[in-house]
């Protein structure tokens, strides 16, 4: 039986056990694997190990690693000179708050009928679990067409994607030898806003900052103390204020160091693509693209940084008034890089300018969430046009390379100490509400998502 | 037998009384009547009846009065000849967060030993269940001295004073003719800093205003979003921080409308009280006065106008890190008011300045939370001079005429509605920590503020 024709039974197998897939995939989002807060540490665990047992299944050859924070699993498959490709996704999910504003329970998944389709709601649903199964399924379909997987697979998934990664540098450097591959393909991206599917090519760096400003040592009466004693959320109101001008240009000096021009060849491709912004931002209930003044949106979006203000508290802000001066206001703050940008001196810049604006008796305190630069792949490797034609074929229209605004700082450390490019395909979509209350993922995204696998493994192999 | 000798016997009384008299305190301080809080609706009326259950063992005419809000309480004493004279004081306390900031449980009260005497420590303490409590064993001794009760007091207890008084004024609309007296007695304020016995003779206003800005229909990735999508969190900061400019003040237009100089012979006053700002700063971890340029801290925090913020929260501020643009950010900013500004105008002028920092897609919505103008008291009333005299007598102290930051907006409204004059005597300290964790008061406070009133009761009948 030659390729094409196995490949048509693989996908054959993958529409006939989509069900099934769809019921795995609900057993997985039903663990509520939150990295970021600490109390559902035990939970990030059962979804490493549920995760190993699917693995462990399907024959590979699993191993779970502890780090000083969550687990990885990594994955082999047997060895057979292929050219060795190593798959990422990430096991674990963003927090859940808001949680007033759910529809459903967040890790209760459930398929919904909605006027575009069928979609699987939960946490995680599009970020990162239900991508992740994408390539799962599509192993697993090849094996059942095949009788063995596709060899010299390395399989590696993480559960920290979503509180900044701190154990996944040094677990790198410590198996390099074990997950270099000659590319990593990573499933965390997305398909293009008007559904085209796409190989993500540019990504945004992050820095992410906490910053809390300090003041009395206990919370004072305003009655008493307003207008004498420092009040640390007007200084932190002041600092966060004064990051950006009225160009909405970031204010840091130094800040725009490294950050180039768009190419013009990617500025006529990304013309190409039609971007409506108006749609795009009338989805959540938004009309005009607020940033930096002289920028289409889309420049925006991908290739230009930016800051912003992800939380801020202090005070009292629960029902009714407090008539309270805090001891202490805090912030979280991110910043998006491209280009060569470079994040240990913009977060040394961001701490300079917080400590400009502290007056007597405040102080500022940071902690640092992350770092990481602008990645940008390299498309020369024939595996992007490879892959690029199975997306054209398995979804009916062109693939498109595109940017992204997010940050996988997974593909800049790849680079870094493995030495391998990463191609980056995705079939989320631009509403999946990720990070967001009542996150979904289509069924098409989940099963498309595992045919577009199943084609890209037969082209590469 | 003379006033003299009574007087003595009703202090040898209140001495020998003492421990019961802090268990029943303490029993009233059990009670977490935290208005602000509607889960704490019940709470509140449990105070009430309480309150309104010993004033009936005291031979008080008790009624409590329902409101849209939460109960009054009101008392008289039989007719007797004698001037009139309104008692009042609020049995509600403020919410009690951040608890792991308390070294107990805020409404387990308990006597604790410390360096500096004997405190009762808990919410409401000090503000104003403890206060409030002191005129009510004077009376309690009184009628044990007397066999009656002093005549013609009028007894008014509130249970929204942390939360606005939203049914104050109608209350005292609806029962102007029962409460009028020839002079309103108010115990909610403290000594001066130094420790000696004070009259307060000039409050400042309040206005309470929330805001909460509002952008996208949901929370949004600020790594798909950032740089495009408004921030609602950036557009508060900047609202707030444009508040004060940076010789701290007030940048609202129209705002020191209605601000007196300061009389000359009053800053004479308080150029001799010592006021050591160091210290009084000191105290809560803080060394400077940082407000507006060219005042005294005395100026600053009883006869200078200020913004405050008093709350602000947007986005995710726990553990960790979430990459989200919020969908909205709110803050609670409140102005101290002095002289006549008007608080109608300077809300609208806020209202107005939130405004004007709203970009495309942002739209402010506003709650308000009270509305007070400044008090000056007429001292020229010989009451005045008579609880002076009593209240130097009972400290050995001269007891001082001083001004207060806080807000008693019932001060305001006794004058307006009912026409009379208030007498603000008060037993608190500055390190009370009202509104703060740890509330405690003193227990000198409490003894010899029921003693002063004895006192003060002796020297008005």
């Amino acid at each position: 039986m030659g390729d094409d024709a196995r490949l048509q039974d693989i996908l054959t197998h993958l529409d006939q056990g989509l069900e099934p897939a769809l019921d795995r995939l609900s057993v997985f989002l039903a663990i509520p694997s939150i990295s970021t807060d600490p109390a559902h540490a035990g939970d990030v665990r059962t979804a490493a190990n549920w995760l190993a047992t699917e693995l462990e299944a399907l024959g590979f050859t699993v191993q779970i690693h502890d780090t000083p924070g969550h687990p990885m699993v990594t994955a082999r498959s047997q060895p057979g000179g292929a050219r060795p490709l190593l798959f990422y996704g990430h096991y674990d999910v963003q927090p859940v708050d808001p949680l007033d504003l759910w529809d459903r329970p967040p890790f209760a998944p459930a398929i919904e009928e909605t006027p575009t389709g069928r979609v699987i709601r939960a946490r995680g649903a599009s970020d990162d679990k239900g991508q992740l199964m994408t390539f799962v399924e599509a192993f697993r379909a090849w094996k059942a067409v095949h009788g063995t997987l596709p060899s010299d697979l390395i399989l590696l998934f993480e559960g920290e994607e979503e509180s900044g990664s701190p154990s996944l540098r040094p677990f790198l450097r410590a198996h390099a030898d074990d997950l270099r591959a000659s590319l990593a393909v990573i499933c965390d991206t997305g398909r293009h806003a008007d559904g085209r599917p796409a190989i993500t090519t540019q990504l945004r760096g992050l820095v992410g900052q906490e910053v809390v400003i300090h003041a009395a040592d206990r919370d004072l009466h305003s009655g008493s103390f307003g207008g004498m004693a420092a009040n640390p959320i007007m200084v932190l109101a002041q600092a966060l204020a004064a990051l950006k001008d009225d160009k909405g240009r970031v204010t840091l000096p130094g800040f725009y160091d490294g950050v180039p021009d768009l190419d013009p060849q990617l500025a006529a491709d990304w013309q190409a693509l039609n971007f409506d912004a108006a749609d795009f931002l009338g989805r959540v209930g938004l009309t005009t693209p607020i940033g930096e003044a002289g920028r289409t949106a889309l420049e925006m979006m991908w290739n230009r940084p930016t800051a912003e203000i992800n939380g801020i508290a202090g005070g009292y802000a629960g029902d009714g008034f407090k008539t309270v001066l805090p001891a202490e206001a805090r912030a979280k703050v991110s910043f998006r890089l491209t280009g060569t940008q470079d994040p240990a001196q913009i977060r040394a810049a961001f701490q300079d300018h917080v400590r400009r604006f502290l007056p007597a008796d405040c102080t500022a305190s940071f902690h640092d969430h992350g770092a990481s630069p602008a990645s940008v792949m390299d498309i020369s490797d024939p595996a992007f046009a490879q892959a690029k034609a199975a997306l054209t074929e398995e979804w009916g229209q062109e693939a498109a390379y595109i940017g992204a605004g997010g940050s996988i700082p997974i593909a800049g450390d790849f680079k870094d100490i493995l030495g391998m490019d990463s191609m980056l395909i995705g079939f989320a979509r631009d509403d999946d509400r990720i990070h967001s209350p009542n996150e979904k993922y289509d069924v098409e995204s989940f099963a498309k998502g595992a045919r577009s696998w199943a084609r890209i493994l037969t082209a590469l192999r």
